[in-house]
């Protein structure tokens, strides 16, 4: 597509990284520019780059750093340009971020952390994960990849989702339907929303529906909505929760003086779960990079039009 | 075999919890007595046990709850009665807390803890496990179970053991001979050591092998002789191991003044990486029983002469 070097700006929150990442890959006839002006292609995360959006006079693509580009769809803002985003490199994180948390409570790591700092050698009694019931929000991409790697450590996974159908990935022990949440819920040591913000799942985690739990570990790596706050509080209470990880709020980042962070049965991570790792997005950028410079359509395209 | 009500003496560290899970299985014609001499079935810790082993007179079968049978087949001790212990439960076990530990490390647990009591919202890019090395010393039933659990999360798993022929379940990505252990420590993203105490794994991990790590998570779920501490403290000090953790030691419990436990880039656990779950011994001796009452041969019996 071209004879000539193509210019590329950055404007993530991590541009040093991007940008050693990108020259250990060594593209073909691609430098990395200071001045918008310049630049044919960018790379950045939506929300850093819509106040120069305009700026860019030769952009012909812009590659996401995050799956989600709602910032960069606005009505007000210019589509002029090839729009990708980053797709398939949350299921691992998710993954490991609910196992991870599960092992660590199970386990009592927090426990041992302390007793080192006490120099204090005190085995406790665990149950291991093998033989408990995970019921999964969602049985997308990312569902399924963390039901797989839950069945691997021995959990057995029940997927809810609107149809009830078995996702073809076939990683879910079960699939119920989301009008069934009562009978999975009640036999959940775990629980993992991964759904979406949509009205359908606005509070889906309310009151009525956390009652049906008994003493489970709550994980919220979908949104914040999808979580009714006053609910969770009751059900830490009565013990329907027994502990709530949540990595997703309402109101991101969640304020210094909100309740929460004071409470011991809540862990509180600031939307890390999955979080866009650059090598990764820079293995997207590089594929699609080949592909734009010699003329194919995209990976990961954006439709205006859809949103997504 | 009986057809009057069989009584089982119990000797655990958790003599209230086995208790409880055995009235739970509702075994028929069992009951737990409190007197040595009425027993005919202990269910007992093997260190628990052998001080008191001569007053059980109408001993007949003695389950341990312990893989570790040695404290019982000492030459002093009688040796007239049936003994099993538990086997294959401490794979699962073993995957969670070097997973658990690995997923701790990588994905900034601790730093979100603490975070959280400041109030702190600040994530922190990571990488994830996906398509890292781990190097398992071992491929035996704990190794190639912990190598299935890794490859879950795409880790890619190499084992090691004294004939360089992979292990009949498979699990392992590669399998290298022990006298290649440079060529797969200098990969290694996490080193694993599984190997029971032998003379051969003496001091295995010293400061020459050791040396072949560049900046690796080290684990020690073996045992404690196959450390050389001192070189790890040099290997800590040079970067061949970023973070070490050590579930066993080579006197046990570790003396409140080991310089240890003041390490950061050391956890310490009081060898629970794989307890004897009581729920997970209590089916094992359920399955025994029925076994036992109706006069058929027991699992995991163990041969007094073989010690094992």
């Amino acid at each position: 597509m071209n004879n000539f070097t193509n210019k590329l700006y950055i404007a993530t929150e991590h541009d040093d990284t991007y940008k050693q990442l990108i020259q250990n890959q060594a593209l073909p006839d691609l430098e990395i520019c200071s001045s918008p002006k310049e630049a044919q292609i960018v790379l950045a995360s939506p929300p850093l780059v819509t106040s120069i959006l305009d700026d860019f006079s030769q952009l012909d693509w812009l590659q996401s750093t995050y799956a989600g580009i709602n910032a960069l769809t606005d009505p007000n803002l210019r589509k002029d340009y090839t729009l990708t985003n980053v797709k398939g490199i949350f299921g691992p994180a998710i993954a490991e971020y609910v196992l991870g948390y599960s092992i660590h409570h199970y386990r009592h790591f927090q426990t041992y952390h302390q007793q080192q700092k006490e120099r204090l050698w005190q085995p406790h009694l665990y149950t291991s994960l093998t033989g408990k019931v995970m019921v999964i929000l969602g049985t997308g991409t990312i569902g399924s990849h963390l039901a797989h790697a839950a069945s691997a450590l021995g959990i057995h996974t029940i997927g809810i989702n609107r149809t009830g159908i078995p996702s073809k990935s076939l990683s879910f022990k079960d699939t119920f339907h989301i009008n069934e949440i009562k009978a999975a819920l009640e036999q959940a040591d775990i629980v993992v929303n991964t759904l979406p913000a949509t009205p359908d799942t606005q509070y889906l985690l309310n009151e009525q529906t956390l009652g049906f739990c008994r003493n489970c570990l709550l994980f919220n790596v979908g949104r914040g909505s999808s979580l009714d706050n006053k609910a969770l509080l009751l059900a830490l209470k009565n013990r329907w929760v027994d502990h709530a990880f949540l990595d997703v709020f309402e109101q991101e980042p969640l304020s210094a003086d909100h309740p929460f962070w004071g409470i011991t049965k809540i862990t509180i991570t600031p939307h890390i779960a999955a979080l866009s790792e650059p090598r990764q997005v820079v293995n997207i950028f590089a594929k699609n990079y080949q592909l734009w410079r010699d003329g194919f359509q995209l990976n990961n395209l954006i439709d205006f039009d859809k949103g997504y």
